[in-house]
């Protein structure tokens, strides 16, 4: 039920995109800008990404020019439940054949249903049905069954429908498109800086370094390094401070596993993020490992009440300092039983600025298990609340990623 | 020279767009939605977007199929200086005319090198070759002018050829498609819920309900309403148990604002979503008026030592339970101090499964002010780790609104 269709990739390679608000420009179609960046790392990039309207002939268009010039043809949106999802019908029209229920496709929605606790109604059995001759794939992250059909007269070549809701669409695409490991693709490296201008110092003598790409983010910038681009083993070498991996993988992955290994465990005292810290830790599978948990102290007096910061440290010297923060975590360190302790309390704006603290201060502060200095920061971030509130988060991983590493 | 093309507007309207960058995935096309989403209000759906790929006779075809059916054509992208930017060629081909350098494009550039103190290179000067018959239109935000040109044989429509850069292509689009104030832009209204089908079936016999726009989303549904598309009065009234705002407004920013009219607090208590409730309620400034705080109680022990779980419930029931879930809530409403609490335990995924508890397992639990009864409820997620989560906070969220709503 849920093949892999990469072996069969051929030329044509065309995505459609289904949806009138794409064509609104509501919103763009990230969608096929993900599969095709799935595609090309299996050595094929689309020929073609076009976006058309819902319900006006564009997917049956699209399947009769597939059926004359064969190759591939990837057809997003419209298989939902009701009456203006018509890409089954237009799909069944341009294929000339007709849509009947499938059972395999029935069964998949029933499955869910039962697994869900749910009871569907006669618009979602609906989505059973399918061009005939097509086979269902098991949609992990929604109702809709996918479907796929080979070409009717090409050796090669297939159409493949998919859902348009992101989520299915990514999930269904991750699954029939499987990336073997070690592929053509290029590395993603991920960076906890430095910033551009000092990243092309770094680089400007490193032959082969105008072939990476750099993807500056606020959860870190991602490198991406073709195959055979550049000397990995000296590119290494000049980003080591702020490398943390050459596989994609995020800095919290790492910390969860970097403390996994070193049998320690985290805990965390938020103001301003509000809990945005400790999503992003919990974020990766088996975090409970390492991750107690924590403390959203968003007001005052729970900074008191629950992590034993003394309401005179706050009156004295306001809940945004590195004061309060240096409280903030020994009282998590102590009342979670942790071995580390991460506390954040800012201004993350628009409002709240005061005398020498703009919207955007910080104080970041570290405590460890004895013997390790604790440590502390003061920034200032300049982007709107919930840039600043990332920022946070992001600046707090890294403090906690350097004494990691520094103490390894 | 910066002619207001809007009045020419006219069908078909296709964008089209060139970079091979857009068919890797590497980046997706904002351009053409930022683009129609101007046309929109306009008036001027696009009836196509198409990424193709640079240099390989995209815009020479895209161009003759639009002298073959008239309307208008946008192309973007392939105006630099450097010779793989081929774009002023190819239309040059599809059009069946030459290239020559135009004076009007010629001084545009010129002006731009003395105003920025620039010396420029052969290269650059190619910029001002575009194809005859066509108009220069000068780019605020770049060195390469843009051109329209008239339909050879059609009485309306035009071709319009842009710069790739968005800061470029965006420049010159409000210069060209120029809105008048106060347009007819569609209100979004926010729903928490119903499902597709049960929407559908809401608004069956609802004249004009075709022309609604439904954006399912774990943050809760929008609704596009196009000004004078329906009565909204009776849309609206249908709609009521679920409506959230009519302006576009997030059902986090209601409950804000809901507590702060009531002169009421909140607290949560979080496990599987690790903060991401808290961090949702902080993203709305001022949250800091009735958000107190919460506890991320992720390891068991926590629960216990932090919001008063008794172990052995946690022992007798399991962490993910209602048990434990009505006395962590009963713990933070507490423990913080708070008129309202939120609790949230489940099984996240992708491990953790249990007998008769499978992945995406949820219990939710509401507390209030003496008067008002407890609520709870138990769900089955159906999605990954992170949708999990998501929809974990949006029904916990859900709770406390349909409870205050209720009681108000």
């Amino acid at each position: 039920m849920n093949p892999d269709l990469s072996a069969g990739l051929a030329r044509p390679l065309r995505l459609v995109a289904l949806g009138d608000e794409l064509l609104r420009g509501d919103t763009s179609d990230t969608n096929s800008a993900w599969l095709a960046h799935r595609l090309s790392a299996l050595g094929y990039t689309p020929d073609s990404i076009e976006q058309r309207p819902d319900r006006r002939g564009a997917a049956e268009a699209a399947v009769r020019r597939w059926r004359e010039e064969g190759g591939v043809l990837v057809v997003g949106g419209g298989l939902g439940p009701t009456p203006d999802d018509a890409t089954r019908e237009e799909i069944a029209a341009g294929l000339g054949v007709s849509l009947a229920e499938d059972p395999r496709a029935r069964k998949l929605i029933a499955e869910r249903e039962r697994r869900l606790g749910r009871r569907y109604t006669e618009e979602t059995w609906r989505q059973a049905r399918i061009p005939v001759g097509c086979e269902p794939v098991a949609n992990p992250q929604g109702t809709a069954p996918a479907f796929h059909c080979a070409h009717p007269a090409a050796n090669e070549g297939f159409l493949l429908v998919l859902p348009g809701v992101p989520r299915e669409y990514r999930g269904l695409g991750e699954l029939v498109f499987p990336l073997a490991d070690g592929g053509e693709r290029a590395a993603i490296w991920r960076l906890v800086g430095p910033g551009e201008d000092r990243l092309a110092a770094l680089l400007a003598d490193l032959p082969g370094s105008d072939s990476l790409g750099h993807y500056p983010s606020l959860e870190g910038h991602r490198l991406r390094v073709p195959p055979g681009a550049v000397d990995e083993a000296e590119l290494a070498r000049r980003l080591e401070p702020y490398l943390v991996s050459q596989s994609g993988g995020s800095l919290e992955a790492d910390l969860v596993s970097r403390l996994r290994e070193r049998g320690e465990s985290l805990a965390v005292a938020e103001s301003c993020t509000g809990g945005l810290l400790g999503a992003r830790i919990s974020r990766v599978p088996g975090a409970s490992e390492v991750w107690r948990g924590g403390v959203q102290s968003y007001a005052d007096e729970i900074k008191t009440a629950l992590l034993g910061v003394p309401a005179v440290t706050i009156e004295e010297h306001g809940a945004v300092s590195e004061e309060v923060a240096r409280a903030m975590v020994a009282g998590a360190r102590e009342r979670l039983g942790s071995d580390w302790a991460l506390a954040v309390t800012g201004i993350a704006g628009p409002g709240g600025e005061r005398p020498a603290k703009p919207v955007g201060t910080l104080y970041l502060a570290l405590a460890g298990p004895p013997g390790t200095a604790p440590r502390h920061r003061h920034l200032v971030g300049g982007w709107d609340r919930e840039g600043n509130r990332r920022f946070a988060v992001q600046q707090a991983l890294v403090l906690l990623w350097r004494a990691l590493r520094e103490t390894s």
